[in-house]
């Protein structure tokens, strides 16, 4: 028997921060006098009086197995997304409650794919919503609980692995409680110091929104243009560079702080973050220059190097249409929404450690066949990596790729089904971005465009797309595995 | 080191056997009173001085390592390749050396892609050896070579295990020669049949050349609109159950022969290909119903049946523009080619078994983080499936992965480079095409267009694709692996 009253404790805690997280537009809709007051109201007093009876109770021991941690993992995402969704409902803003949910796990997810046509006619507080769950999803609800109550520190330690990203998760500091503090610290500091730059072009409103969009890498503006809107070298060049920042490994951050220099520069998978970066910085910036999609190298460097860290750290900020650029530039960009960031960073895709190790077991594996006798370890940032790591890299890369597969099929399905039937692009391009949390994709849901078109059950789709991608696959299939509702 | 006098040795028998192959297309030129004579005759002199010489000196033992198989299986296919091209160049009809390398090396994987904007133009002799390509590539030329010569048997099981397609290559019989024999006798009287069946509709000479495309699952046609020329449902029908045949494992047809049908009923391939061509077969032709691309369920069921079993079991023969069906038949077909048939036929792709082996290992991952104690064997025909065959395929689907998504980089670089920009969606889907040897792609890769327009340098890069495709990846990728030629 899986133990439930761990789980039901757990998932009203979440009830009850969520509610604690929703004030904030709540009491920004109040002094602005927007009509979502009372949404935000209902829905506060509705998780409230769902969670508090439960946690008043004498607290269970939340001991959990990995399993359990898995569970949580996802029920935690489902339950956040579907409350999340009811101020977009009950305001009016988003009658839809499918549409509602699409935007809410895309905002969880730190995706930033939208189904709103325009943006700007949304209330304030309704943005800041739709912003700060990009900012609460980005480092993760979990570790944030886990940061502020100490009872549970250790103990659901599989918890925090099932929700940071990346196929090696550690912690920092013995104690969990005090590396999810770490985290989060750096996370804050960061996020208030973009606002403080970004206020100086743009309102301390948009400042804000921009800055939950960039530290979650997630990609909802307050602009119908997106990023394009502020037509400001400055604003671009500041989002550019936070957006690269919040896709490295923030145990990076903390060796910096800590002076572990070492630490840092045997680092592999920011060495080949920064070099893929570069080149594809470059080499966009060159092909489009050549092409003549800008006038000058400098102009061009600044779209192309916009574009490109807002793919790969998976933001999705637009300045520019890049289904208009050459070939190649927007096959650098397919690829890059595979890559991803950095594990342990707030990005999503594979994570660039997980391309490294593909590559080294596969090079290790023509050696191999090769050399059948020889002994050759596996070796991440100098240290031997164990197999089982190794092994579960390739085996998440093909249940990864299955469920994308799986995904193409039922989307293209549904866009064919109901008629509004779309390009082969459409359906491909909204799976790849949706699943690797990155936002726009091409033709129907590119980048000047959005998802509000797709099939109610093509949202769905992508919301379990985005769930996985965010929670890295096992928990949300475990969720559809009935065993795992049996037996511990 | 390396034992290099075996290598040359077998590779000389390879240049006398394709001598002798061509000398089909020679005579058939001399009695139809070609201009491709001369060609030919140069080109099977040139392979008989080089292969004779070394035949004649006294034998060696060509035992192999399995690097050695490896190296042989890629070599044998580059050196076939070169100097099955040097006719098309010879002749003057595909004067660019790099075009008619594509070519053939596109008839010998069986991938069916081609540069020939007017194929009725060339002369029949040219049309006869470019198909016959396909003929020799589907079984293989290094089985031919142990069918024929009892010296080389069980020495060059390696041999026989590199240019077999699928995860797990086994004999029929004790003796490897006398399988190699029995599969290619299936192979011989199926297409004699098909070329039976086909000579009532059309001429022998299109009956040969097309019996050729599909027994290698390769897709050439005499016609420039393919087998749509034909206009016939009697031919459409033949080719389609033809096609079918010959993407199933040839095991199978030997055990009907000696009627074991024990191991055909367990056999979970060929369940699964059956039941994923079934399914194709009639989602497309409904939804092709629907959106009003045919008239009547008969007809759609006619060209639906067509392009899904061409594209499934990667022949690319056409009779529909399917770029023009709606979003669901293109994803399904865009699906497919990663597919392919099943192991140990003539059909590409990833084949039927890995992908039931990648989803069993998936659901397997699955239920392991559910229960890790569970001792969950994976079970593939009733039987214990070996764990290294295993993540011998999930390794397979990495290294896979990422020679796609490299090539698709180059090809779109290479697009964009020589300023014939074309779409994302010609660059990647040139790549899968050319990757799992079906042939035909979308945009200006389509199944009404053809090669030509790409970049010299894209069809070298989608040749070695196709190599790597054909022969499984580790061969080719072992030939670019200096230390290889090294140490044995």
């Amino acid at each position: 028997m899986i133990r439930l009253r761990p789980i039901v404790y757990l998932l009203s805690f979440i009830a009850v921060i969520e509610a604690g997280f929703m004030a904030i537009p709540w009491i920004v809709g109040i002094a602005l006098g927007d009509d979502t007051v009372l949404a935000f109201g209902v829905t506060i007093a509705a998780l409230l009086a769902i969670g508090i009876p439960f946690i008043v109770k004498k607290p269970v021991d939340p001991h959990l197995s990995p399993k359990g941690g898995f569970l949580i993992a996802a029920l935690s995402w489902v339950v956040l997304s579907v409350f999340g969704a009811l101020p977009f409902v009950i305001s009016g803003y988003i009658p839809d409650f499918i549409d509602a949910l699409f935007e809410t796990v895309s905002g969880f997810t730190t995706t930033g794919a939208s189904i709103v046509n325009n943006v700007e006619a949304l209330p304030k507080s309704l943005l800041l919503w739709r912003s700060l769950t990009h900012w609460i999803g980005g480092m993760g609800i979990l570790v944030f609980i886990i940061a502020i109550l100490p009872r549970f520190d250790n103990r659901i330690i599989h918890v925090f692995r099932a929700e940071s990203p990346g196929p090696q998760v550690g912690k920092l500091v013995s104690k969990l409680r005090f590396t999810a503090r770490i985290l989060y610290g750096i996370y804050i500091v960061m996020t208030v110091i973009e606002i403080a730059l970004l206020s100086v072009e743009m309102s301390f409103f948009d400042a804000v929104i921009h800055s939950f969009g960039t530290a979650g890498t997630g990609g909802f503006s307050s602009r119908n243009a997106s990023v394009a809107a502020f037509d400001s070298a400055y604003v671009d060049g500041v989002i550019t560079v936070f957006m690269f920042l919040f896709g490295i490994n923030f145990n990076i951050f903390y060796f910096v702080l800590i002076g572990n220099f070492s630490s840092v520069f045997r680092n592999e998978e920011l060495r080949t973050y920064f070099f893929v970066v570069l080149f594809a910085i470059f080499s966009v910036a060159t092909v489009n220059t050549l092409d003549n999609v800008y006038e000058t190298f400098g102009e061009s460097m600044r779209y192309s190097s916009f574009q490109v860290v807002s793919v790969m750290s998976t933001t999705g900020f637009i300045t520019a249409d890049y289904t208009l650029w050459p070939t190649y530039s927007q096959a650098v960009l397919f690829i890059l929404m595979f890559l991803g960031g950095c594990a342990g960073s707030t990005a999503g895709g594979l994570k660039i450690s997980r391309i490294v190790i593909l590559f080294k077991t596969s090079i290790q594996g023509i050696k191999k066949s090769v050399s059948p006798r020889l002994v050759l370890p596996l070796k991440i940032d100098g240290k031997r990596l164990d197999p089982a790591v190794a092994s579960g890299v390739t085996s998440y890369f093909s249940i990864y790729m299955l469920i994308l597969g799986l995904s193409f099929f039922l989307v293209a399905l549904s866009n064919s089904h109901l008629g509004h039937n779309d390009t082969l692009l459409t359906s491909l391009s909204s799976v790849v971005t949706c699943i690797n949390n990155v936002g726009p994709g091409w033709d129907a849901v590119g980048p000047v465009s959005n998802f509000s078109g797709l099939s109610g059950f093509s949202k769905l789709v992508l919301s379990f797309d985005m769930l996985a991608g965010r929670l890295e696959l096992l928990p949300l299939l475990i969720l559809f595995y009935p065993k795992s509702w049996k037996n511990a």
